[in-house]
C-alpha cells in the first residue's frame, strides 16, 4: 500500500474504530487489506477485537454495468438513507482493477454531496488481490464499518465477472440496477446476477426515457417472476427510478424497510447472515486447503513430472494420486 | 461382492490375464470393483503388474437414453468389429444403479450373439458405488482387459445424469446414439452431453421411421456444427443406423477408422489420453485431499460446531477457516 504505519498496536486501532474516529477506522481497512504479513497479524487482532460490537447493520450490494449510473444513484440513495437518520459506508468491491485504489469510487467528485456528509465514510476499492482476498478484506472492512457506528452498509460492485457472486455472499440484500432498451446482452447481465437480485431497478427513468424504463421493468418483473421464489419468501421486485428527478429513490428506501420487516419476522435475516458464514468459512477451509497442498515442493514436482511424462509410458492416475496424497501427509 | 476369493495372490491373476484366461480376468475385475480392503490392495498389485502390457486397444464410450436402442446397437456393432478380427469387451458404467451386478447388461439375453461368441467378454456394470470409485473400477478394468488381449473396449453408460462425462474422460471416443422424432428435452440429452460427443448415430432408421431419422440427422448434423471445432480437428460426424436392417453399422466402423488415421497423424490420440490421465490424476488428488481433511474428528466437529452456533453469535469464517487449517497440519 506505501502507507507507513507508526502504530501497529491494535488496541489504538479497536478503540478507535469504537470511539468512531473515522481516520484510524479508515487506517484499519488499510491494514484488512495489506497483503504485508505483520500488517495481517494485526488487522486480524483488529477484528477480533471490534467483532462482538459488529453485525448491526443493513448490508446493501448494489451492482450494474458501467453506464448505468451506479455513482449517481447511490448519491441519491445514500441523500435518503442519511435522511433517515442513518450512518452511512460505502465501499467497493473491484477485483479487476489494477489502478491505485481501484477504479469504482476512486474519483471522489463522483459523490459530491455524499463525500462531504458527516454521517458518511466512503471507501474506494481495494487496489488488488485475488477474487478471495478482495472479499475477505470488503467483509471484514464492514466489520469495521459497524463497529465504527456505521449501521447502513453499501456494497458497491461492478456489473461483469465474479465479483456480484462475491458481494451477495456478503449483503443481506442484492440490487441489480438496469438500464431501459438495452438488450441484457447488451447489458453483459447474466442470468445467473439476475438469479441473484432481490429488486431490479430501472436507471434513468426520466424525461423521455421514462416509458420505455416502464417497460422495462415490466419485462424485468417477468423476467425475475419466471425464477424460482426465493427462501426468504421475498418476492424480487422490479422498480423505476431516476437520479436526476429523484424520483423512486424514496420507493427504493420503502422497499428496503418491507424487506426488513419480513425477514425480521420469519427469522430469514439471522439465518442468512449464519448461513454465509458458515458457507464463507467452508470455502475458505477448501482454498487454505488446496493452497497448503499445492504449495508443496513434492506436490508440486511430482504433478510437474506426471505432465511432461512421454505419452507412451502408461501410467496408474488413481495409485499415483493416492501415493502422492499419503506422502504428503506422511511429512 | 459376496464372493470367495481363496487366491489372494497377485501373480496368479497377473499370469492368468496375460495368458488370456477370461474366469481369471472376470475375477480381477470384481477384486478391483471391490470397496473390501484387502481387495483393493490385492486389485492395486495386479493393476500395477498389467500396466505396462495395457493401453493397446481402441476405448470407444457408447451414451444414449434407455429406449434408444443400445443394447440392440452394440450387439450389431460388436459384430461388425469382432468381424474385422478384433477381440472385443463390452463394460458398462452406471452408478446409480442399485441393484446386484447393475441394470446396464445384467441381462445377458440382451445381447445373445455377441454374448456367446468367444472373442467377445461382456461385463455387467458394478453394483453400486460413487461415480469416482467407478470411474477409477471401469477404468482399471479397461486396463486388465487390454493386458488380457482385447484391443476393442466398449464403454456402455446410460444418458442420463454425471456418468456420461465420467465415461469421455476415460475413451478415445464417445459415441451418442439418439432418436429421430423426440426433441432434445424429451431425450433428456443436454447441450453439454452433445458438446462431448464425437459423433451422433440415429438409430432405429428402418421401415416408416428411416425419412424421419434422416431428418433427424440433419437436424443433429447442424447443432454439432454450431458447437466450437474440437482440438482434434476432427468434425463432429452425424449419421442414421438400423440394427434391425443392419444398414449404416459398417459405416460406424468406417468412421471410427478414419478417426483413427486421423488421431494417429496428428498426435491426438496419444496426447488425449495423457491428458486424460493427468487429469484423472488432478482430480482424484484433489478428492483424496478433501477427504483426508473431512474424515479428520477435529475438522468435523468444528464445523458441526459453527453450522449450529446461536445466528446472534458473531464470528470471523475467515479466521476460523485458517486457524481449523493449521491445527489440521500441525497434528
Amino acid at each position: 500500500m506505501g502507507q507507513i504505519f507508526n502504530n501497529l498496536d491494535p488496541r489504538f486501532y479497536i478503540e478507535g474504530i469504537l470511539g468512531g474516529d473515522r481516520t484510524i477506522l479508515s487506517r484499519a481497512i488499510t491494514l484488512v487489506e495489506s497483503q504485508n504479513e505483520t500488517h495481517q497479524t494485526v488487522a486480524q487482532k483488529i477484528v477480533e477485537g471490534i467483532l462482538a460490537s459488529s453485525g448491526k447493520s443493513f448490508r446493501l450490494g448494489i451492482t450494474g454495468v458501467p453506464g448505468v449510473g451506479k455513482s449517481t444513484f447511490i448519491e441519491s440513495f445514500g441523500k435518503a438513507v442519511v435522511s433517515k437518520g442513518h450512518q452511512l459506508a460505502v465501499l467497493a468491491v473491484d477485483p479487476s482493477s489494477t489502478k491505485s485504489k481501484g477504479s469504482i469510487l476512486g474519483d471522489k467528485t463522483r459523490m459530491e454531496t455524499l463525500s462531504v456528509d458527516k454521517n458518511v465514510f466512503i471507501r474506494p476499492s481495494p487496489s488488488s488481490g485475488t477474487l478471495g482476498g478482495v472479499t475477505k478484506a470488503t467483509y471484514e472492512s464492514i466489520l469495521l464499518c459497524e463497529a465504527a457506528g456505521f449501521d447502513f452498509i453499501i456494497v458497491e460492485t461492478v456489473g461483469v465477472g465474479q465479483s456480484e457472486v462475491a458481494v451477495s455472499k456478503i449483503t443481506d440484500f442484492f440490487l441489480l440496477l438496469m438500464l431501459a432498451g438495452a438488450g441484457d446482452e447488451l447489458q453483459g447481465i447474466k442470468r445467473g446476477i439476475m438469479e441473484m437480485a432481490d429488486a431490479v431497478v430501472v436507471t434513468k427513468a426520466d424525461g423521455g426515457n421514462l416509458e420505455k424504463a416502464k417497460a422495462a421493468r415490466s419485462e424485468y418483473a417477468h423476467a425475475v417472476h419466471l425464477l424460482q421464489a426465493p427462501e426468504s419468501g421475498w418476492p424480487v421486485r422490479s422498480l423505476v427510478a431516476s437520479s436526476i428527478d429523484n424520483t423512486g429513490i424514496s420507493d427504493v428506501y420503502s422497499m428496503i424497510e418491507e424487506y426488513l420487516r419480513l425477514v425480521n419476522t420469519n427469522g430469514y435475516f439471522l439465518m442468512k447472515r449464519r448461513k454465509q458464514q458458515v458457507d464463507l468459512f467452508l470455502n475458505t477451509l477448501e482454498s487454505l486447503l488446496k493452497q497448503r497442498f499445492y504449495s508443496d515442493a513434492e506436490v508440486r514436482n511430482k504433478i510437474e513430472n506426471l505432465k511432461n511424462l512421454d505419452a507412451n509410458v502408461q501410467l496408474l492416475p488413481f495409485s499415483a494420486a493416492k501415493d502422492l496424497v499419503d506422502r504428503f501427509f506422511k511429512t
